[in-house]
């Protein structure tokens, strides 16, 4: 039959990065598009242990019965004391609910805060999911400009004016894809800013743990003074993506809706992986493990970068991110390079990234590509930066 | 702050029974409420023994790590044949899509089907959670009249020509909350009526399998000619809960667009939950297990039959289910009982139910409540009954 779809879905592609995945099932091409974990550092044995000493005794029931939506008690009352390590201070379970991967709270914030038509701020460029959740609620992103300080005030506050927005998004530490970290000043003006017209912000932070080089830097949530920032983390890049399981912290008046929407989404995470996190957690294995994560992503993100210093044309430059898992890097407006036209060539040569219209608000950029260097070997990266800089160097001639 | 929600959040409070849950944290209280399965039958070794294969196999890099959108690709292919034993033949992976529990697919097919002001037809009394979910997708609940057969044919199609819904929902074995099986009769009409008028299907069935007495029938999709049926059905009542996962199963073309909509939601369902579910499967737990739950069910059932009989005043009836896990139990007009008035005074006593109007589209019932049996004990069902007995007999008086 002929379907008649909603307003919402029926001309909705696919998220870029979900489609370039299926596009690669062909094995000869090495992807550096996604943001995986390296495989070694998945925590098998340890994730066994814990599975088989929580089956073996009571939270067994617990772990395998339905659970509440605003998540497992005990770890809800453990990420409220871990988020210390953010600088935000004095929560308790209430003021933490668990989602099925960050990425959740996304949509449930867009599901509380957007109605149709509605603008939401995000920082240009940004986490491209946001632009695809954002296009199910039939809301509008609109970029916000940033800088090597991360979101530009002025042009915060600018747009605040003019759209009225229902929210703000941002990713202040390691910004996928730049890898920018926002500066304190810039966060405690976000705070302030957002307080002032009463906006709604989420700031997401997958990566702040995945850190090379530099100390911490508050969270935006820690100068909240009003109760308008929701954070949220991620456990797929610092435990297993496989599980789904992250967090979010704010005001239970907030969380309440979110957990509103929650029940109708998903009813709950899974228990399983709550249990598992939160005993993994316990056993003080999640410091540990990226401990032995870090360096081998540095290791991969330094081999990247000499390559790319190596074999790619003159008229690219790129980043040098002090955490996180992506090196962005941009073509000269001189060089006439496009980015999107030149995605399957590059795959033909058996290399693939994501192209930069994908991460801006407005889709239009030409001249930025994302590579992730976590998850390929240090032989794949120097083979295939190798291929990309000389199928780039043809392009321009 | 003061929060500006959305239109569809602003008012919307929890789903029934999630609150209802929330408030049964006394533990004075034995909830007849939720629909738990026993905690003696989930099966915590058989989970334990299975993670522990997969964590040192080559297969822990997969479940632990993202996976694809529309499900991990083995259990995918399980089910399309398994679903055969539901009447559904020749199926292949492009028809199934594995979700976080069967109550994703009811999420996703109204991001998918419903627009703001639509209607969704439902079968009066349906289950709860469809009437939540819609109210956050703006859309409008329309109850078809039921019978001891299922869904009225007739008051189908008035209502399909009156409303032009977007879409139907059912649950056609052991409907929740009735226990209704609709016959083969109803179940063709329902594919052949709906196929007329264009009209997406979901054919919800999480409790076939929990079956004390009769045989299997054929899904309403076992009769779809046209794909404008989806066939949704969850692990959690049949495995465990707490792994929220389930399936469903359907026309590629429809069934991508529930995939663009989740993965926007949740990116992918937990894959270690599907890895655990498809080396359970192949292992022939399934039918196993169920064959030592399915026993118990009835015992527990039985009992509560027993006590309803033995303790409910006159002016109450019930119905005794032939599948599922639930007592529709149901007060004479002229009984002037109240059940929704009443339930608060039936947790003072210990006893926790679901009142009637949270099942129907108009939310005006107060005669009727739904009992669970699986998760008390034949001791709590024996004197729990006795007590909502007394209690409903003082309420007539």
């Amino acid at each position: 039959m002929e379907y008649v779809f909603s307003d919402r879905i029926r001309d909705l592609k696919g998220n870029a990065i979900r489609e370039i995945f299926k596009a690669l099932n062909n094995p000869n091409i090495v992807s550096f598009a996604g943001g995986l974990p390296n495989a070694s550092v998945l925590p098998a044995r340890e994730i066994a242990e814990i599975t088989a000493s929580l089956m073996s005794g009571d939270k067994a029931s617990e772990v395998l019965q339905y659970g509440a939506t605003e998540g497992y008690m005990p770890l809800r009352e453990r990420i409220a004391s871990f988020v210390s390590r953010y600088g935000i201070k004095g929560q308790t379970s209430d003021n933490v609910r668990i989602v099925s991967g960050g990425q959740q709270t996304i949509d449930l914030m867009c599901k509380a805060f957007v109605n149709k038509g509605d603008v939401v701020l995000v920082e240009d460029p940004t986490y491209l999911a946001v632009l695809h959740i954002l296009k199910t609620y039939e809301g509008v992103a609109v970029g916000v400009k940033s800088g090597a300080d991360g979101l530009d005030l002025e042009d915060l506050e600018r747009k605040i004016i003019k759209y009225k927005p229902a929210m703000l998004y941002c990713v202040p530490t390691f910004s996928n894809p730049t890898g920018i970290t926002y500066s304190t000043q810039v966060r405690e003006g976000i705070a302030r800013i957002s307080a002032k017209y009463n906006l709604p912000v989420l700031e997401d932070d997958p990566y702040s743990e995945i850190r090379y080089e530099g100390e911490r830097v508050p969270s935006v949530k820690s100068y909240d003074k009003v109760g308008n920032v929701v954070f949220t983390a991620s456990f797929s890049k610092t435990i297993a993506p496989g599980l789904r399981c992250g967090y979010c912290v704010g005001e239970p008046e907030l969380l309440n809706k979110l957990t509103i929407g929650k029940q109708a989404a998903d009813v709950h995470s899974s228990m399983l992986s709550q249990g598992i996190i939160d005993e993994y957690m316990r056993r003080n294995l999640f410091d540990a493990n990226l401990a032995k994560a870090i360096p081998l992503y540095k290791t991969k993100k330094d081999a990247m970068i000499a390559a790319l210093d190596r074999y790619m044309p003159s008229c690219f430059t790129h980043t040098d991110p002090r955490g996180g898992l992506f090196v962005w890097g941009e073509f000269s407006e001189e060089s006439g390079i496009d980015t999107q036209l030149a995605f399957m060539g590059a795959c033909d040569r058996g290399v693939a990234y994501v192209s930069g219209e994908t991460f801006f608000a407005d889709g239009l950029d030409r001249r930025h590509i994302r590579l992730n260097f976590s998850n390929a070997s240090e032989a794949q990266i120097e083979e295939c930066m190798h291929k990309l800089g000389d199928y780039f160097k043809e392009l321009i001639r």
